[in-house]
């Protein structure tokens, strides 16, 4: 396995990002880091008797951000008592984490507020979206009793659209006609002997039955169309075979149209389906987290100002109500994202404000669209999953809930980098305009004229944010791996302290590296 | 498009059928009736004004079977006011439609008796269970208000087993090595020319790049593995990359596995995901279909004894409560199984009787069992969809709903032909025994000590349908023709009159062009 070359690709693919890597080179190689397998044993969490059976005393724990990883090490120390306080500068817990919903009002760092109109029971996920079957969010939803539905990161009735195509194509019509032109050619040069060399008479034999199938190229290996391309109109009742869509295209014209660069996001190990999501929005697990953690323990609007770290304590100043407040903790755990912890006067060192600035802050943006109706069911029969484009909105998002409801919300943009900073650029009113305009070339006039309202983010213009998340620098893992070690009492966890950068994955992970490493030493002090 | 071949062979595996195209031979080619391409007017249900505006009477229709097609002839033509009345055989309507939950009791043809003993709140979907997202079930949950989520029709976390090759792979690392090694095939052909005849440089070049991207071959265009395959330990905090899965196998080793079979399944245009089922049980469709069409106009326990046409009306006899009794009305659809219509006495002559005969009921089962913990998603993270075997129970499903839930209900088979016979021809509690044994094969001991009760239905032992679908003949499509023309003032409809036999959605379309040409001739006569 080329490791390198395989996990930087998917990693880039991992944050959704699917053809048009040109956006992505500044951080191409986030994974250079090729870091040494290292086993993790099972995480077992902090438990009261750990304590009690051993006579110790559960220690008082400052925890800076209530994202995710903040939460989550507030929420497993306190399983085994420890007084966790978590300082977080936003006025609501959860960090990325943020499902916008009717009322909800976010003010960016150029002053513009946008205040969401949304309907009852509508919601946006403007950070995560989704969950693979294997992370260790899915056990976080099953332990706090956060009820999930299946998140739609494929659908092969979603479009794709390459502006200079002209019209959109469905995926499985793209799919058919790429697999059976692939199929067809590889059983020509197999026929034709080709491969001889590679292969043995029975291989032959079984690639040619695998090809006759996968690409539903017959016995004659030869492409022309298949049913998998899907139709204009579907078989009916009595003798009404359906109508065949137009097509196939030439070999040339598919792969002429590029359409092949969309089909293998969905073989990512981390974006393959299934996936999931919390039921009613992506902030039921903050709720759930900060409620088990403790409500009382979470203070918003605390910006931390200061951390001092000694021999025995750290001392960690903050502002909340236009006040300074001092707390002096056994540990401190830091979760803030790097790039904003590098600019808070610390004693901890020049090589740890190094490191966390050598972090990089990436931008994306995400848009959501309330429709009056769901044409994309009624009329489109799109029941969830994404359109991939070459436009500057990258994808639209079709609602993966509330199928056949009366209205419904559309991600109208979820894109990375030089788009990311172009929209950001923009005042809120004219993102929409403009999401709406790219929108308006593949759905036409009803994606402008049955728009209700809008909300968008722009992550790396978000006070106490600044970023979609940040990777870690790709030729030096001196850094990293520093931060990985406690500065003497203080701890740092994110994702962007694990290999999952930009999943909420990472930052659960993260924080239970730094609470196991934590836990142990208190237990072995 | 080769019509014929392409049709016939997704209409075999439109059922479900993956591979091990042996056990069909009886039903191949249902499609070679090789239709005309017939042209649909877009349906029009009957309206009240049909009749307001031009001075006609609503007219008395008896309908032959409380199936889905019967229900929606009801239901649609009781909008414009037609006084329906539906004759089910059965204690319940829905027919094939048939959700067991705790109490739902059937007894088959060999006198068994089956009294499910499921929880509160775990259903089986015995019958019907996948909604493509085209079909125009889709409507009716919408037009009924009856709440839909997906259906998880495929997912890479599933597994394949096939006996002869031990542990089970998850779909994911099948699909990544079967791609890939295609991908390096057809790369080296490309780059020693073979293709030079067929392909023009930029052609090739494009190929090149999609088939790097599709195969994750890397530009020296060998396949050594990809992070796709899915990992024995996923990537995790700080520095843990994870610990890949062992492997690839060779190129040999994966084709001669045989594991390439079961991957088109996914493509096939009645299968590809998304998929959707209504929320708590199928049946939902039949409760608001009757409830709509007026469940005083459903009789049930109802068995229809002969059915006379004349000039000017139908007179149908019926045998409920021990008591036969008779309506006459102006027109009858008859939409019983084909099989069980030709043997009801009746005057419409010899050729519908022939051609009622001429059908092919096709066996089918399937069994439910319910387990006291989700060890698939809690030990396996396999959140839905369905592991594909090469056993005699050919599948399993994991359920789609109620993730994370205490209990749970796996399909611990849903097989046709010969193995639905065999399974048939035993007792229930045989046919779960020996289901359990096979599903041991691939899950251990587990799949034994959690199970709590079982279910299951060998629809060709069934009374009153006695098939789980019925395929017109192959070679001849008189006796089809005939039977899509009323007899008289007697017509036909059921999912086996349309392209989609075996799926609910032909029998609404079905059921739908009856009630259409009826209505027609009353309006015109």
């Amino acid at each position: 396995m080329r490791d390198g070359e395989v996990t930087r690709r998917r990693f880039l693919q991992s944050v959704g990002v699917s053809g048009g890597a040109g956006a992505l080179f500044a951080t191409m190689g986030a994974l250079g880091l090729a870091p040494a397998r290292a086993a993790t044993p099972k995480f077992c969490p902090p438990h009261p008797s750990d304590f009690r059976l051993t006579g110790r005393a559960a220690r008082k724990i400052v925890i800076l951000g209530g994202g995710i990883a903040g939460l989550t090490a507030a929420y497993e120390l306190g399983k085994a008592g420890y007084d966790c306080t978590v300082l977080e500068a936003r006025d609501i817990a959860g960090g990325r984490n943020l499902t916008v919903r009717g009322g909800t009002a976010e003010t960016d760092l150029d002053g513009h507020t946008q205040r969401a109109s949304f309907s009852p029971g509508t919601y946006f996920n403007a950070g995560p979206a989704r969950i693979a079957q294997w992370m260790v969010t899915l056990d976080y939803c099953r332990e706090l009793g956060v009820p999930i539905q299946p998140f739609v990161n494929a659908n092969a009735d979603a479009l794709i659209y390459n502006e200079g195509d002209g019209a959109p194509v469905r995926m499985r019509t793209a799919k058919a006609d790429l697999y059976g032109y692939v199929s067809e050619l590889l059983a020509k040069a197999t026929d034709q002997g080709a491969l001889d060399g590679r292969l043995t008479a029975e291989d032959r034999e079984r690639l040619l039955s695998f090809l006759e199938d996968f690409g539903d190229i017959g016995p004659a290996h030869e492409y022309t169309g298949s049913s998998r391309r899907g139709f204009t109109a579907y078989p009916g009742a009595g003798e009404n075979t359906g109508t065949p869509l137009p097509g196939p295209p030439s070999l040339s014209d598919v792969f002429a149209s590029d359409v092949g660069r969309y089909l293998s996001f969905e073989f990512g190990y981390d974006q393959a389906m299934m996936m999931f999501q919390p039921v009613g929005g992506m902030d039921r697990i903050v709720t759930a987290l900060t409620a088990a953690a403790g409500r009382q323990r979470v203070r918003l609007g605390a910006r931390v100002l200061n951390v001092t770290g000694r021999a025995s304590d750290v001392t960690v100043t903050y502002r909340q109500d236009g006040r300074d407040h001092a707390i002096t903790a056994d540990f401190c755990i830091a979760t803030l994202p790097p790039h904003l912890m590098a600019k808070v006067p610390h004693n901890l060192g020049a090589t740890v404000t190094a490191a966390l600035a050598g972090f990089f802050p990436f931008a994306a943006g995400k848009i959501g669209l309330e429709y009056r109706n769901r044409w994309w069911e009624n009329d489109l029969r799109i029941y969830g999953g994404a359109t991939q484009t070459d436009l500057d909105i990258a994808q639209v998002w079709y609602p993966s809930h509330d199928f056949h409801a009366r209205r419904g919300l559309l991600v109208g943009y979820y894109h990375f980098g030089p788009a990311a900073e172009t929209y950001g650029a923009l005042i809120p009113a004219e993102r929409t305009a403009r999401a709406v305009a790219q929108g308006v070339k593949i759905h036409g006039e009803k994606y402008r004229s049955e728009l209700d309202s809008a909300f968008s983010v722009a992550w790396q213009r978000t006070p106490h944010l600044e970023a979609a998340w940040a990777y870690p620098p790709w030729d030096d893992s001196t850094g990293f791996r520093l931060l990985l070690q406690p500065a003497g009492r203080v701890y740092f966890a994110g994702d962007w302290l694990s290999q999952a950068v930009a999943w909420q994955h990472g930052a659960f992970l993260s924080a239970r590296a730094a609470v196991t490493a934590l836990h142990q030493r208190v237990l072995t002090s």
